[in-house]
């Protein structure tokens, strides 16, 4: 069928004539944008060898969009060779439609549509984060009732295969925690202000010019993307449904040009960290900015890539690295599920990995600590109008609260002459601790309000 | 049975009891040694996690050891929950055991008992990458005949599920080339000769006092494991057999400190790498030491760790980073698949992931583009009596014969004060090309012998 596309060399595997090969593996794609688009195109590309891999191949025959001369300008010829239609019903409820790929975004109408190809026996594939993050219980819920299979690999850092990873790379393992860099538009501008010296506005506007932020960046730069894949990775490291509700949520919107320039002279990298971590018998689930040493393995991550860190009991620590977005490498993702139920498809449910990566015993949540228990290193600027006398009390004061400062360095303030910023990293301490002596530090007239708190390590 | 050597927390999944879970995944393993040690341990401790990932109890039935006494001081009081025996012969044929762990290591009698499980109709996970580098094409071959199953997540970079990377998770692409390092031996006598400065002779004595080398260390510091599983990446990659015998494997042991330094200076690190490129309608497979930029992602990974990284059409680069050996560390990846094989062990063949990752069209063996015709920079170091003279001489020479020379410094030579170190980085040339040049200028009197030739970047 798209052959005329397929470009692999005559000697590669995917060349050798498949006979006999099982019946194809019928897709409907519920949206034609920018992941829908790249989907489609590598699937088109790719197909001989990815049917060479899952034994089957692998066919979209249907397309549901809003815009059908939009779509058709898109598809060009293979218009011809499947169903396009702007009636999504039609799509999901379509018996010549095995699997519905939902590449549409947005929680309303997606949520309605999953669950109603979900009703109709359909597979689902999806790459909405959102949509998982805050219905995923329901989501997975109809799903197993209905016995068929809701596949996400797409919507946590599409390069990297870190749900099949959790799910199935570190089954032995009892998982302490996982931290990533997740969300690529604000690793870009985290990169652009340290290594250009960029303020937050300046390197978001050039974010949006090169297409890696949003017109409406809040989702980003707010944390709630992140937020979302942490819920979703969480859920698979510790046997949760998705907790979206219970992650707290810092994003790099307020974050100071001067403090990535100070943690930089500090020898630290600022990066927007998606962190899970089990404390006792519940789990911390935190995105904020975070101080890491300029060589830690996080720190090396640039741009808009995306890394997840995993430290586990017996595989130890483990990092997996790729691009977070884009149109072909969420396809990648997308397709690796497609693969997948090529083969199972047809399978029972416990022959089938599972949607949270547990058979049995998934909890509905663990309690989360909440942000002033959370235990950690502490970057705390204060800018100052005479540091000789007011350095040493706030040093005095912190002590005297059970804040031990570990190191301590002065900067000219990088806007006002008569003042001068104070950088204390602190020992380990909790934010119940920290957050009365840096208000009563605050209140002394010296002290010109109180600047910067990071945390610093995980 | 275990239970007394679970300590997950109350509140944990795993506690959940499992009411009509299937019957337990029976194990034998074939060996008791620091691997065959840390899976039993890894199995034991994390038992009810895992059986509430995988839908069932996996359960080490039966052990086969050489050395009864020994394994009995090592399982202690589990010695009486399952059959020692210390004739492997009715540990591959025991109708107790679904599936046979190949740990025992070497070549020979590991190849008659896999092939003997095989035959009785076992399904093997083994971490014994040179057994399959060398045989796995007569044992995935009898496999596939048998109807079973033979997994190897063990047999490369041991914390990273790199096998099933590749196979699973990066389906949809088309991959260009694999780049790893993957002998964690190397690796960890590569970091002290940079980070301290040491020879190769002093620090692989370290690594062997250190644990992290065996007394007999031919195998990991002349290229031999690495080529191993690199044969088992490329694979996977590629669609091929191992072609492990097609590997052009060069190791550290002739590597010279003063080169690690010279490279240092001009801001390169030396890494073993393996490394499988797609070539036209060929394959590169190399094994060599490798000049990558300090900054290199790869340049990162220090002491005993490994990291693959993968370009491919769709996802771009990933990267994989992880442990690469160690007992807890292989057993998690030995356990993965067994917790794959407690889902699919009833499953028919096409419903399973393919032993290579390719369904259909496997081949026997791409072309490999021999050392001569790999076209790379290269670290060029020439030892000059007279550099006023030779220096430009040599220059000229190179430039005669088709070799562009991109950046020389030159250092003193370490051990003569006669004798000055021309170092060059050459822009990418193919071997054939470089070295009649380099005979060339070898036999100049005031040459002092050729002293070093590395590969810089792949």
């Amino acid at each position: 069928m798209y052959q005329d596309h397929f470009s692999l060399s005559a000697s590669s595997p995917a060349s050798a004539a498949p006979p006999n090969m099982p019946a194809p593996l019928r897709v409907g794609l519920l949206g034609l944008g920018t992941v829908g688009g790249g989907t489609l195109a590598v699937l088109l590309r790719n197909a001989d060898l990815i049917a060479a891999r899952a034994g089957r191949r692998i066919e979209v025959r249907m397309v549901a969009v809003r815009n059908l001369e939009r779509a058709r300008s898109v598809l060009g010829a293979h218009a011809a060779s499947l169903h396009l239609t702007d009636d999504a019903q039609v799509l999901v409820h379509s018996p010549e439609v095995d699997v519905v790929v939902d590449v549409m975004g947005g929680t309303t109408l997606a949520r309605t549509l999953v669950l109603q190809a979900i009703a109709a026996g359909k597979h689902v594939v999806t790459a909405n984060k959102a949509l998982l993050a805050e219905h995923g219980s329901e989501i997975f819920a109809a799903a197993q009732a209905r016995g068929v299979v809701v596949a996400y690999e797409g919507a946590v850092a599409v390069s990297i295969p870190i749900i099949k990873t959790l799910r199935e790379g570190l089954t032995a393992n009892r998982i302490e925690w996982v931290a990533g860099i997740i969300n690529g538009t604000s690793n870009f501008i985290l990169s652009a202000m340290r290594e250009r010296g960029l303020g937050f506005a300046a390197a978001l506007t050039e974010a949006q010019a090169l297409g890696y932020a949003e017109a409406d960046p809040a989702f980003d730069v707010q944390g709630t993307d992140a937020a979302h894949k942490l819920s979703l990775l969480a859920a698979n490291a510790f046997g949760t449904l998705p907790q979206y509700a219970e992650v707290q949520a810092e994003g790099i919107e307020d974050l100071q040009a001067a403090d990535v320039d100070f943690a930089a002279r500090l020898g630290y990298c600022v990066k927007l960290l998606g962190i899970a971590k089990r404390r006792g018998q519940g789990l911390e689930l935190r995105v904020h900015p975070t101080l890491l040493p300029a060589g830690h393995l996080l720190a090396q991550v640039h741009g808009s890539m995306n890394a997840v860190m995993v430290q586990s009991d017996a595989a130890g620590t483990t990092l997996f690295y790729g691009a977070g977005a884009g149109a072909e490498q969420t396809g990648s993702a997308v397709i690796a599920d497609l693969v997948d139920l090529a083969r199972s498809a047809s399978l029972l449910p416990h022959q089938r990995v599972p949607a949270l990566g547990f058979a049995r015993g998934v909890q509905a949540g663990l309690p989360v600590v909440g942000a002033d228990e959370v235990e950690s290193a502490f970057y705390v600027r204060l800018d100052l109008s005479r540091p000789e006398l007011a350095a040493p009390r706030v040093l005095q004061q912190l002590a005297a609260d059970g804040v031990r400062v570990e190191r301590m360095a002065q900067y000219p303030h990088p806007a006002d002459p008569e003042l001068q910023c104070l950088v204390l990293l602190t020992a380990p301490v909790r934010l119940r601790t920290l957050r009365p002596a840096l208000q009563t530090v605050e209140g002394w007239p010296e002290v010109m309000g109180f600047a910067s708190l990071l945390r610093l390590g995980f």
